[in-house]
């Protein structure tokens, strides 16, 4: 079995994902926003890479069943009902709600995942949960990829980070698993932060950014383990809840 | 001031390179080879993305003026005088003449730096002799780019590794200078291997191929600090050592 880390959404490979079970992080904030949606009682989230896309799906839709959600460059997109703040997320806001959502990364890299076997999305926010989904997975034979989104293309610390907490405990007492360097690298980065996410955001450039750009406090929800504890897994072009208020 | 790192060679954007002193890394093998090239009396390295480009530059100059080097899945290109093995290019074989080469993943990256300031090929064996050019380069106000080239694209351990030796000896102290967070990681990477460059080896997928394939002397030439150390500088296409020997 392997377990793979790709650097980049823009990047996925067919190969990399082809019959994979693939997780996808982006950790500030897509991730983060997605669990909190699904765990406060979201019906769906619907990622798209552009907001003209948001706008036409919207349209054929019931417009009190959705909301439009969404960021570019941090902030919130003019004429959505909510940004990227995972805070926004509340049960009274989304319960039962349809979210139409576009992000600068996170999204890109959920919508490049064609001929994955399953598609599921990460973050420290609902870390153990997808961590016992991978393990299930690895077990049975699967072969994982983790895709960090990271940001604008680049290699974006925070992300590399949390997948090395999966790659370290997904693998943990496994033989006959090998990783790819990516990986590796992975690893090593989630040893030396340890426990200590928020030094983590505090060394990555995006968390300094979002920090000066009056985020802290989402800083403070994406660095917190297990807050939204929720499988969100993509299919069918949505992303939804697994467990049992699946077809709910 | 600033000091980023790029994961693959096929990843540089203009903006990456524009206007700085760029940095090649592809330690397995095409730097260190270059370097060695350079180290016994090679006129000069020409790099071309392939093995026919090769040839048919080849065509236009004297035989016994240039050699064919160059390997495609670590293996010698048939038909050419030379692979990719920093131990074929020795001073007899090599003094005065011009190769012309092409290799997997090293000069795709290198042909992809136009508009760079300057362009020189960074390795372990010729570490100290380009980190003082690019000290030197910093404290005039330039900001620097490394490159590492990676292996089929994928990111590669051994070159992170080698690139966060620079990252953290080109900065040290320096103040104002900032770097991105592929070259926080690449500090880690090194930290984390310190002086032993053959457990970093050991520990990289492209290493243990390399070693598999019969590589071994290789792999020990590659991991010898300061073994060739001459400035291989990329310029009007071709690659020339700096230095008083330049115009010879």
């Amino acid at each position: 079995m392997r377990v793979d880390v790709v650097f980049g959404g823009d990047k996925i490979a067919p190969s990399d994902v082809a019959g994979r079970v693939v997780a996808i992080i982006d950790v500030l904030r897509a991730s983060t926003t997605i669990a909190a949606a699904l765990a406060n009682g979201a019906r769906a989230v619907i990622p798209f890479e552009t907001s003209e896309e948001v706008v036409n799906r919207s349209k054929s839709l019931e417009r009190s069943d959705v909301l439009l959600a969404g960021e570019r460059k941090m902030l919130p997109i003019s004429g959505f009902d909510l940004g990227n703040s995972p805070n926004e997320f509340t049960r009274d806001v989304v319960e039962g709600k349809t979210i139409l959502m576009t992000t600068t990364n996170g999204t890109l890299a959920i919508v490049n995942t064609a001929g994955a076997r399953e598609v599921v999305v990460a973050s420290y926010a609902n870390y153990s949960a997808v961590l016992a989904m991978l393990r299930a997975a690895l077990r049975g034979g699967a072969d994982i990829t983790i895709v960090c989104a990271g940001r604008d293309r680049q290699f974006a610390l925070e992300d590399a980070g949390c997948a090395g907490r999966y790659v370290t405990n997904v693998t943990k007492r496994l033989t006959n698993v090998s990783i790819n360097d990516a990986a590796h690298a992975c690893a090593l980065i989630d040893r030396r932060y340890g426990e200590s996410i928020n030094r983590l955001f505090e060394a990555s450039e995006h968390g300094r950014l979002l920090g000066n750009a009056g985020f802290a406090d989402d800083l403070a929800i994406c660095g917190q383990l297990d807050a939204f504890p929720v499988i969100p897994v993509y299919q069918d072009r949505q992303i939804t809840k697994l467990g049992p208020e699946r077809e709910r």
